[in-house]
């Protein structure tokens, strides 16, 4: 047990202490890192999913992407002012699933939960094998370890945030500074170079030619386009959820993580739609041979391919891998919240050694696991069924704002900015719905209504047991309780049916032993040596009642039916008293025994558990192999 | 309770008595079914294996493979003249793992039985993976269905045998004979044919041309096709093991059923090959476009592509996908056997509702059932490791045979079959072993030494558990057994915590109520309750001591550490006395209710139970959420 616990706190990290828990929240510097990987790496993959849509377009792809870029931006800030004004109307924490509970009811609440729960669980297997993928692009070595390399940092990221939020903090911290000032870097070179050139850098390497139109603008393809690059707002959500794990006054501490996140990617996301305008950096299509990623083709074009190419790289697969960590900070927060109102099993609600939700982390661990093996660590198709969550979950948030500050009655202000990001929002969840309904997002709809259902059903559940179990009654006393009637399932005359039966006559005057005979086992029947292994012992030890014996044959080589159908019929005849079956439980002195023992006491006692009566209760008497071995032991050292 | 029996019934079939034993019992014309079908499949894939091999050889393959088909039937005629021997003297199942036991000793018997399971086990894969790639490639659109075909003739298999071992004769019946007389009418034709032009028959349709000689013929490469060939061997050993499925006189009927069944693969093992020489048949190389199997290509030759050819080749089919049912007629008995002697779990001991074994049943199912989806139902990687077992075991029983002969002191001619016998097969392992060592021979000797490992350490834990349990000692008259402790967790004051209260007050004077407490879940803390929900009413129930209340509080949010601990000390404290822990166990209606429930009480039993120590035992005190749904039923009902 000592060595099992020094194993868990080098993993682990020591216990920590409830009242501790003040120490364990963090500034913005480490808040950047937990709650804005998510939002930040959208800045490595946003512009490149905008630009894949306008493929078609050939060069002209460039005239648009600034627009549309700064129509992301533009919806960026909308976000930014109602969640800043969430953040000052719920200090413990505003994610749309309370303000939507608060201001717009359960139903609401809950679309807006599973719809945020579906969205993180889909950001942990894309952003890990997004990550991986670039990785195993640049290395296509690695390429046949795909599926370890995305299990491994899922690992990692389950251990990390374990460990609690602090550490998670520490331990991302560099990956994410790291990534900002190298695309901050590469963004500022490019600008140098353009105002030298008037608008016209010439690149270091040149990025590959864009290839001819084939398709006219259509509204339809910009629609799509904008549609697409709206997948770098997922994320954003994460900091007005997470409010609690900021030191006090954390409303402060959780604006600054907000505002320097949102600004940072307008920054990056404007700088990179200006510089590949300037570069004639396009996207290359996807899956083909001579792809290349976006930001790989403009960091060659600004900087060539020497070592702060590949560092810069670098980053930006440590930020892709990464970016699963927002929904690792974020879900569990979610679930236990879920779990306190019922709609989740109350295991959700506890905190582990580190003060994490380690629930949520495993379950969420166990379920993004699930996907990476099942898409063989290639969860490109997932993509699709992704952002429509983050989105309607943002447009039930500013909707519940709303009604927020229309019950205050005043406001006026603030009332009016979310109803912007309310109308925002919203009109970008239909486009998103209706531009990608067929690729996945009818079925991102049906899972969403699923977990709806889950939810619903499992508070059901919640309310059923509470009911059926909450009493203020004070105990029985016009039913004075009586001494049990004990049973004693023996095969044998063993040790353990022995210290069965010794501690069945402790407790109860009237002991019946059973003995179940079949023709597939070789056992003796107890009848003859009865009287003298039990009956006379008894006598002496003055017992009213000596323990009786009862011999069933089973035909049918069960062994457990006949012995149920006995009880059963004790039970009836004793109504109002209560029975207890003893069962002897051999314990195994090492773990992999389990796989040599027949579990016969096992499946007794779950059989009268499941099966069984209120009158019945099942008494596992444990017999330590174990403890046999050092009394021999000991018998042997102790003797000449 | 009832429906779920109504089912089983419906598929396994109703339960047979012990008594009822004699009427499961078959005759030869069930027992070649049963017993049988995994040797005369090899009439299917024995040629075939041995042509392979030759392919090297052109045309001039056709010279040899008569000589090495009259080698394998030589080979095969010893074999039924030594097993004839080995059913007499062991009537009562003289499999190699029985003979070798009671002539070579321990080490011998286990080294068959190990190289026997090995077999069965890679049978049951194989076989089933073949006959689904026959079908798969006569029917090519079904392909992507290969591994559910698999799987859904594994369960076929398995559901048929857990119907006892009757329904398995009249279910393999069909198959089995229509295989054995369509391929002997193929051959009758093929005679006539070719005793009409003179030995050489013009084939129907023209098989492919077999190609120009690419190697000289070796003495190698001969010995390689005749152990390649011997894979026709396997499941000859099933007949002497299965005796006691006969019919008394049941020698009487195995030898019968053995003469039968090694008869008929003679005559069809030499058909063929006779009629592969007579209509220049060769192997096709396997894996390749154009391949077509050997029997294929004689039926289309000897009897054009009409029906007659779709009925054989389905036959063919069918035999190849159910020849794994010899492994399960077969390996459950040596399992069974085994576990009699202590080598495997009791489990494989009892015989299930049908009178069948059913335990190894269901474990070579999933053992296979595992095989299969991990090969993704191709399992021609494994082939190499076959027939090697086989082998092995019919080398110890012949020469467990001779010592048997030579204990005896008479019966001359009797000791020399077998040592023919255990020569030949000697030889032919040796052979085998040789020849395919690189091939994935040297896995299947490393297997069979890892079951014998596995046998040992299983019989060792065995004798540990009997001697550390074999007691003759009366019941104890020093120590009265005395009134037991008892604690009662309770997280909060509920109809559980209620009922369990009430029933350790009815068994123990002393009981302690435990409350733990963490920041995480809130519960009331009881002490301000106690007096008035327990203390006043235990007054007034005239207890000699009210239960006592004691509230933990955890800041390490721990539920289980304190409450261990602080029995664990109760425990030190009154050495001698036991110590009853009283889990409410609340046991929810519906099956899938489980996966919402906490299990609290099935940590806290299982905590107690297997870090718990001699003195104490848990007792599960039932809550069944279903009565209290009824009691509700019954009071609405009731009410006016």
């Amino acid at each position: 047990m000592l060595r099992r616990r020094a194993i868990l706190d080098l993993i682990l990290g020591r216990p920590i202490a409830s009242e501790e828990e003040q120490e364990e929240r963090v500034g913005p510097v480490r808040g950047i890192p937990i709650l804005g990987l998510d939002a930040l790496s959208s800045a490595a993959y946003g512009p490149e999913a905008l630009l894949t849509v306008l493929i078609p377009l050939g060069v002209g792809a460039l005239a648009h992407v600034t627009t549309l870029t700064l129509l992301i931006v533009g919806l960026f800030g909308i976000v930014f002012f109602s969640y800043r004004q969430t953040i000052d109307a719920y200090p413990n924490g505003g994610g749309s699933y309370t303000v939507a509970k608060e201001n717009l009811g359960r139903g609401a609440s809950l679309v807006a939960a599973a719809a945020l729960a579906l969205d993180y669980m889909l950001n942990v297997a894309v952003g890990i094998s997004a990550g991986v993928g670039a990785l195993v692009s640049a290395v296509p070595r690695l390429l046949p370890s795909t599926l370890p390399l995305c299990l491994g940092t899922l690992a990692v990221l389950v251990v990390v945030n374990l460990r609690g939020v602090r550490s998670a903090g520490a331990a991302f911290m560099v990956p994410t500074y790291a990534f900002v000032g190298a695309l901050l870097a590469v963004l500022v070179f490019a600008a140098v170079a353009a105002a030298r050139h008037a608008g016209h850098p010439v690149p270091v390497v040149a990025p590959p030619a864009i290839g001819p139109p084939t398709e006219a603008v259509s509204v339809w393809l910009l629609v799509r386009a904008f549609a697409n690059g709206c997948t770098a707002m997922t994320g954003v959500e994460a900091v007005s959820n997470g409010v609690p794990i900021f030191r006090e006054p954390s409303r402060r501490g959780a604006r600054r993580t907000l505002g320097a996140i949102i600004g940072l990617l307008i920054v990056l996301l404007l700088g990179v739609a200006l510089a590949c305008r300037a570069y004639h950096v396009g996207a290359t299509p996807p899956g083909r041979t001579g792809y290349e990623s976006v930001l790989s083709q403009l960091t060659a074009a600004v900087v060539g391919r020497g070592w702060f190419y590949g560092l810069t790289m670098a980053t930006v697969i440590a930020v892709l891998a990464l970016s699963a960590n927002t929904s690792f900070a974020d879900l569990p927060r979610l679930c236990r919240l879920l779990a306190l109102d019922g709609f989740l099993p109350q295991s959700f609600v506890r905190r582990g050694r580190r003060l994490a939700f380690s629930h949520g982390i495993l379950v969420l661990g166990v379920a993004s696991g699930t996907l990476l093996v099942v898409f063989d660590g290639v969860t490109a198709a997932l993509i699709p069924l992704f952002a429509l969550g983050a989105f309607l979950a943002f447009t039930m948030s500013q909707a519940g704002m709303v009604q927020h500050w229309r019950r205050q009655g005043r406001h006026r202000g603030k009332l009016i900015v979310n109803a912007i990001g309310a109308v925002g929002t919203g009109t970008t969840f239909v486009i998103i719905a209706a531009s990608k309904f067929s690729e996945g997002a009818w079925l991102s709809i049906l899972i969403v209504l699923a977990l709806v259902a889950l939810f619903l059903g499992v508070r059901r559940h919640h309310d059923f047991v509470l009911r059926a179990t909450r009493t203020d009654d004070a105990l029985d006393v016009c039913h004075a309780p009586r001494a049990p009637l004990a049973v004693v399932p023996m095969r044998a005359w063993n040790a353990e049916s022995l210290k069965a039966l010794h501690f069945a006559i402790g407790f109860a005057p009237d002991v019946v032993a059973l003995q179940v005979l079949t023709d597939d086992h070789q056992a003796d029947d107890l009848t003859n040596r009865w009287a003298e292994l039990v009956e006379r012992p008894a006598r002496r030890l003055g017992l009213a009642t000596a323990p009786r014996l009862v011999v069933l044959r089973s035909e049918y080589r069960r062994l457990y039916a006949p012995l149920f159908e006995y009880v059963k019929r004790m039970v009836d005849q004793h109504r109002g008293r209560q029975v207890a079956v003893v069962v002897p439980e051999t314990i195994e002195p090492r773990w992999w025994d389990y796989f040599l023992g027949s579990h016969r006491s096992a499946w007794v006692r779950d059989l009268f558990l499941l099966r069984g009566d209120p009158q019945i209760a099942v008494v596992s008497a444990p017999f330590y192999l174990r403890e046999w071995v050092f009394e021999r032991r000991r018998l042997r050292v102790s003797s000449p």
